[in-house]
């Protein structure tokens, strides 16, 4: 199997399901993907198993979210098994509703079923609007709205979802944008398997998972250090077990620059060094088209004439 | 209301309930919890919601899991609000059972309920022995054995529960050991209002969140260092979103010592100085006894000579 | 012997001599000793072994020269032997003439006497002007002077010294201004016995002799941390040998602040603790009044604000 | 002028004169030299000159005592003007002896003559064996056995040499190894016109002049982090003024390893982004044959590795 090289060449698409969900909106979102296939996995794990098995070219997952922080499925099916890259990135403001069946008024809703992580973004609406309002775990935003939509008994009065799902399943919406952060947005990415890296842009972004040689949280200076004396900032850093003891950490960073970049490409060269082990999540350009901050003596020129005065050293 | 000076004039205990889960097994390990009030609560928040109103003295939660890593909800809630301190710890080794109803075998399951980090942590095992069981979200792990125990029908055919849980509802055991990571520990935190103090035992750890002046990663350089030139080593990092904008993170960070050690207060300043805001989350015994490994210069002897040497040059 | 406390009540000021030289100028610039005793020394040692001994109150030394660097015999007999330490420092700027008998033209100098240092500073100016005088190394520069004054034979036809030695002398001067280098300036600093600790202005330099623990110069890195994570900037770095061993280095350093500053105290009991030996020479005002250039969170409120802040969390 | 491409094709060795002195032994210890022709220079700086005018094909002259530390004239010729390269070193073992004409006795000695850095190594044997001698400047240490051995009036009684200085003009030794440092040894270099580059032998050593871009003492901090990230190790560190104002510093450098290195390679390259100029002046074989003491992550082939995983990631 020969890899598709560009992200052009992608036709399956798969994506968190069900349809209804902000993962589908980021898919939506996603230009190369108009007039392909979209093809809706019921789990993180399941969408990137299929893409590592080839049943799918690329997957649109969720990777951060402004308000509950990383997405622990995502991190941790990236940082293991077999080699995947993330291609492109897609941020969705994030907008609540409450959906019912046709007729249920708001002041008779006793049950509330959706996604535990919905579920965290809403409680300060549901403490002054439904108080007494018991909690019903979901698979998803979209599994409440369907579940709603469908004749006969239901666990729920009513959901927290997109207001994409309420729609499309035809429920009545009894309260909009009922968010506690009106600003929330998640982060998607959009993952291939190895051999696709888009071209540079000038405002990229590298993702990588760092294992430290020993397990000691100070360790980590180091590793920042090889940051900052080229200049690459990051714009993500988080910890995450890697289930050997307690304790022991992986740390998964998205940082500007593309691979390919001269600063880039040093820093990546340190860290392999002090690592036990650098995986690679792939260069791709920055959704909001942000360029790296850099200082003087850190631009790829920079690097460039460095280079070009130590080889005339070497002659 | 005068909060209670030492851990020992505690009497009424919360917990993450209901009954049957690891929370209460962390409370049932806490010696001072002995023969007082243990109470149940539905969330981390109602707990510490509780704790801060005065309803109870203390609460027992989950705070990191060596496979899934820290818990958001005990996170954030002790990151923000009215100020909480963490005056204890307690690790509890995880083990899953899946159970039933008794009668039903392992061959005929087909839906399996459980709390969603359970879920995530029974995944291998459920690939090889139950491959097409479908998922069931519930609130707790204890949750899914209380279905299964009540009469009439249910929404699935197995739970995913601690041992004692299942016992405890009179549940018969399809298979014990059923977590992917045999190793696999959990750390609950035994939290009160400030004011509570644990006395230093010279192997104690404190824990802080930090809040930089400026929302850039590559600051955070600037913190380690503050750790870094007194020797003081962290065990525990987690960036968790501060929810202004994505990309805008605090630090949650356990480190070994105690708040009235002197590379610790040293340490705290310097974070201080450098940092819109540190929440000081409490210093208490390390649940393995272990003792900081300290390289020389940076004991409480050396710091006590260098003192003493500066006032000897200022008198 | 009680050490006087300020420096007021000193009365014997001991000089690098003889009369004539830029370190009479420095004393002549110190308003202090004005009116007191003036006595000078044949060397540096002789000077700093008078004070040490309690024959003179205080001793003017140059330290350090803008063109020429450290002073190594002031240098070294500061970081070795009975503590002293630097009340206060004298900036002078350097200009040097040729001189000789009256009726020697230029165009018949063959041999030109001075200290060693100042020709150095002058090569440039005799290169063009004077390229086949031989050099004849004198103990001073007046006592080139000096030599040329005193009637019978002399080794060389001119001297190059200061242009106060000169008219003292009653020579002729040939040219001014000889020195390559017009800004070239020379700084001097006040010796005296510990005890003696001048108040803070707001404007004040210290000066410390750090030997390391282990002689690698790597762990320069590790001191250069202990000022730079307390916002302390040095003004002046030297290395010299121990004399132990080649490779063996102390370092000489200034920076900006004083020891009642928190900063510098800080940072001062920071270095004590990494160092094999910290020795400090004193906190004095700075010639050039320059207050310290400090960023965010190293000012001595921030100092104060987190001592506070961590008093409270003690309570 | 083509320059000869290896240290065996070099013909014509200058050295710092006269004959007799401790710069003679050193070029008689280099190997290459043997057979070749010998010239003594006055100074450093004319030695220096004579190489860059193609008078001669290499110089040997002092760069740092264990005692006295760095040479001024030698740090300051190589760091500005037309480039020259070290290409080797030399160690020599510094032993003094006072030396008179014959008939001499040593208690008839009043006034003693040697260049003033051998004055200041035998200030202790002076103090206690001839405490009233009066001191005169010559411009070497042989010159003022020279002077001795000549017929008629001299300045001096006796003089301080090294032993084959005083043997070669056939005086008589007062005292034997009179140096205050038993151990004391001067490091010689070889210097040559760029172009000529040793091969690497793995116990290399580089010597460079850092100059900043702003003039602060705290920027040396992040040229050392250069070094410290790719784990190379300083050997001499020296700050020398640039002359441009009091507090502007350059810094003088031996760091172990050859510029052929991938590890001094990288650290050169990042000297260069971060400084306003970097000068090379060679990388030749330690005298001492030390190889470097590399921590893990930091050897050749772990750059080799790190390098080939990025082209790897890149392909």
């Amino acid at each position: 199997m020969t890899p598709p090289r560009t992200p052009d060449q992608l036709h399956r698409f798969g994506y968190l399901g069900p349809r209804g969900t902000f993962t589908q909106m980021a898919l939506d979102a996603w230009d190369a993907a108009e007039g392909r296939e979209h093809l809706p996995f019921g789990s993180v794990d399941a969408a990137l198993s299929a893409l590592r098995a080839g049943d799918i070219d690329a997957a649109m997952v969720p990777i951060e979210n402004s308000v509950e922080g990383g997405v622990s499925a995502t991190l941790d099916s990236l940082a293991t098994g077999e080699p995947l890259v993330v291609i492109g990135e897609v941020l969705v403001p994030i907008t609540f509703v409450l959906c019912a069946r046709p007729g249920m008024p708001l002041a008779e809703v006793r049950t509330v079923g959706t996604h535990s992580h919905a579920w965290a973004q809403v409680r300060g609406w549901m403490g002054r609007h439904l108080p007494d309002a018991a909690y019903v775990p979901t698979l998803s935003t979209a599994a409440s709205a369907a579940a709603l939509a469908q004749p006969g008994e239901v666990m729920f009065d009513a959901g927290v979802c997109a207001p994409v799902a309420a729609s499309n399943e035809g429920l009545e919406v009894l309260a909009e944008d009922i968010g506690d952060n009106a600003s929330a947005v998640t982060r998607f990415v959009l993952v291939a398997r190895p051999g696709t890296l888009p071209e540079p842009t000038g405002a990229d972004k590298t993702t990588i998972v760092l294992f430290q040689r020993e397990d000691h949280a100070g360790g980590l200076l180091e590793l920042l250090e090889q940051f900052a004396v080229r200049g690459v900032n990051m714009t993500r850093l988080e910890s995450r077990p890697t289930g050997a003891a307690m304790g022991s950490y992986c740390f998964s960073i998205d940082f500007e620059g593309h691979v390919l970049d001269a600063r880039v490409g040093e820093t990546l060269m340190g860290l392999r060094r002090v690592c036990a082990e650098v995986r690679f999540l792939g260069s791709y350009p920055r959704a909001d088209r942000g360029r790296p901050d850099t200082r003087p003596g850190t631009t790829d020129a920079d690097f460039d004439h460095a280079r070009a005065w130590l080889e005339d050293l070497r002659a």
